[in-house]
């Protein structure tokens, strides 16, 4: 592909990451799209965008399945092709790569991807088994483990092999708390210390509860156009110049490595190939942080540092805004929130902002290329996409 | 499009549809994928599939989401993208959809789409709980109105409007129990009469337990190239000439009319426009019998006949083998039976054989253009594709 433009993001919108009492997800979708579309005052949607794929976890909590149709009606699209897809944490980022094979095959020049996620009306326990759907169930589930104690074992591999301490997983923390009180869509807003991560309760060790990220609802689109397109609609696009997404074994009993994923390997050598780009080109991502030791095993994965050095990239401050390479500027999971079918998208929508000047308190300065890393389950699903500015 | 291939056919598998003992969905799926790759010994399934999209319509039944990655795993392709779509019932229909628009992309030469689900492990009450999913949860779901009460509202109101009879739908079951008893893989294998129907009890007036498509475990596949690789993997591809889907209110208490489905009618005519066909050039159809009286009313809204003139046409055995357009030869929903998940690629799988000349008691003679129709829900999603053979 030569680093060209796949597709260009024209507009994109996401609803504030908090406890929407009241509201079903059809309803805290609209909030995302009526951003999308007001930001791009010559889309006329129904007549332009052609199709729409979205990130939808769980059926359970609302008990409704069948989103991608009731979306397109909410949002006033009806009649359009729309499809759910599902790839547990990892659905919109999955729906994103799903868009982009959508307008580069000509039949539809616009499109809308996005996420959306209700979580906020179940209990703790009920959102605990619902997610556990996304690990194996003969060998995962049945046996009681939830994705808590899945990551723990990876981050305890990881601090066997290299040293990495339960600190570095909370300074991961604290970075991702100080930005979200940058931004005023993330569920967090107040700043926490390493002290307040490491006193806070095991969830599983070593993994505590300001280690983990946040049950939330949200939802969030991106409208994709051809490239040729791009211009007709908006004066800032920003363009896809890289997509990869992978997969790998549902358990973590069949990997060959705890301290890595393979899914996130594969995923971001296909978009920097794609890309014509490697990873000190890249000036901020938004990270699959789902727990902070996830967020330090991303650095090794996309290339921001060597296997084993995450620790010391966190510690010296490198991934803070102002650091060499930003990541989760918008608060991540951890301290955005993670309503799962959101999460992609949602990533999508940081950089987004920040590839045309709009993040305000939390701009990169000089962002020209971003890049995003979703995962789902352990690691079965990552997708990876990089953008550039116009 | 001109009626150029979008893409090809160049193999197909499916599981026998019955109930698979002791068998995971990971697994059944497995033996469509294993039908397809022997059926292509060109293919080299590892080296040449580069993505897949799985029908899948429920987490529940075996309380496991992220079906994508799992059964890229199980069949032997564990590191591409996998991505499962849902649109309820009509599920694989949209994978389809969206296996066709990675094809046409260029990023992906050769794609699998397919299908599964696992239901027999559930009971009854169960089943219909999951399924009821795929309706609408404030104004359909809570009030307790599950599928066949849904259905038969539309039934009753074309019998109003256009004086069909029980017996008319009754006719389709009858139908298809005989089209079943030709095909190996179809779960029903005997023969039935309109009495058999009529004397049957009701699950919701006017519709009868022999009115009902059948809870059953199954997957599918298909696999689909570019078609100017075609020639590589086989001499008899098939060719994808149209496609249409479209999205319609997700509850009845929304739609214009009852007696036809909306997305049914915009699919269809964006499959036989792109195809440059018409609905007398077709030569067989699979469509969406989950309800002897669906099928009735598909036939209209593919232009088989005019609206109201169903009946008749059931009546006069035109849809039966040896009829001017036989429907459903492969038993259909009612009789081969309804995994939802796999139920759209199944409908491919069966045009594919009839237009390959593989349908062996029950081929259709002749037979150069096919036709499927798959419905999600009560017809908020409705997929079409036409089919030529090469």
């Amino acid at each position: 592909m030569n680093g060209k433009p796949l597709v260009s993001i024209i507009s994109a919108g996401m609803s504030k990451f908090q406890k929407h009492e009241g509201l079903l997800a059809r309803e805290i979708f609209t909030i995302a799209t009526q951003e999308a579309f007001s930001r791009c005052p010559k889309l006329e949607p129904k007549r332009d965008i052609k199709t729409m794929f979205i990130g939808h976890m769980g059926e359970a909590y609302e008990h409704q399945g069948h989103m991608g149709a009731i979306l397109a009606d909410w949002t006033g699209l009806l009649g359009i092709p729309a499809t759910r897809c599902e790839a547990a944490c990892g659905s919109s980022g999955a729906a994103l790569r799903t868009g982009i094979y959508a307008v580069m095959s000509g039949l539809a020049d616009v499109v809308m991807v996005g996420g959306v996620e209700k979580m906020t009306n179940r209990t703790t326990a009920e959102v605990t088994e619902y997610l556990a759907m996304a690990s194996d169930y003969p060998f995962e589930q049945y046996h009681g483990i939830t994705f808590p104690g899945i990551y723990a074992l990876m981050a305890t591999r990881h601090m066997y092999d290299y040293g990495t301490k339960e600190e570095h997983f909370a300074m991961a923390a604290v970075k991702n708390h100080f930005h979200a009180g940058l931004n005023p869509k993330a569920h967090m807003q107040k700043e926490i210390s390493v002290e307040t991560v490491m006193n806070s309760r095991y969830v599983a060790w070593p993994l505590k509860l300001y280690d983990c990220s946040i049950v939330t609802d949200g939802a969030s689109c991106v409208i994709l156009a051809k490239p040729e397109l791009a211009a007709k609609y908006t004066d800032s696009p920003v363009h896809i110049v890289g997509s990869g997404q992978a997969s790998d074994s549902i358990g973590l009993y069949e990997r060959q490595t705890f301290t890595s994923i393979a899914s996130s390997k594969i995923a971001a050598k296909a978009a920097y190939d794609m890309a014509q780009l490697s990873p000190k080109d890249v000036d901020l991502a938004e990270v699959h942080d789902c727990f902070t030791s996830a967020e330090l095993i991303a650095y090794e994965d996309l290339g921001f540092c060597k296997p084993g050095e995450s620790g010391k990239l966190i510690e010296d401050n490198q991934t803070r805004l102002g650091g060499c390479i930003p990541v989760n500027t918008s608060g991540g999971l951890k301290a955005k929130g993670h309503p799962v079918g959101a999460t992609g998208a949602a990533q999508v929508y940081e950089v987004y902002l920040q590839l045309t000047g709009q993040a305000e308190q939390r701009q990169v300065k000089d962002a020209k290329v971003g890049l995003t890393h979703n995962v789902g389950g352990s690691g079965a699903t990552t997708s990876v996409h990089i953008f550039r500015s116009a």
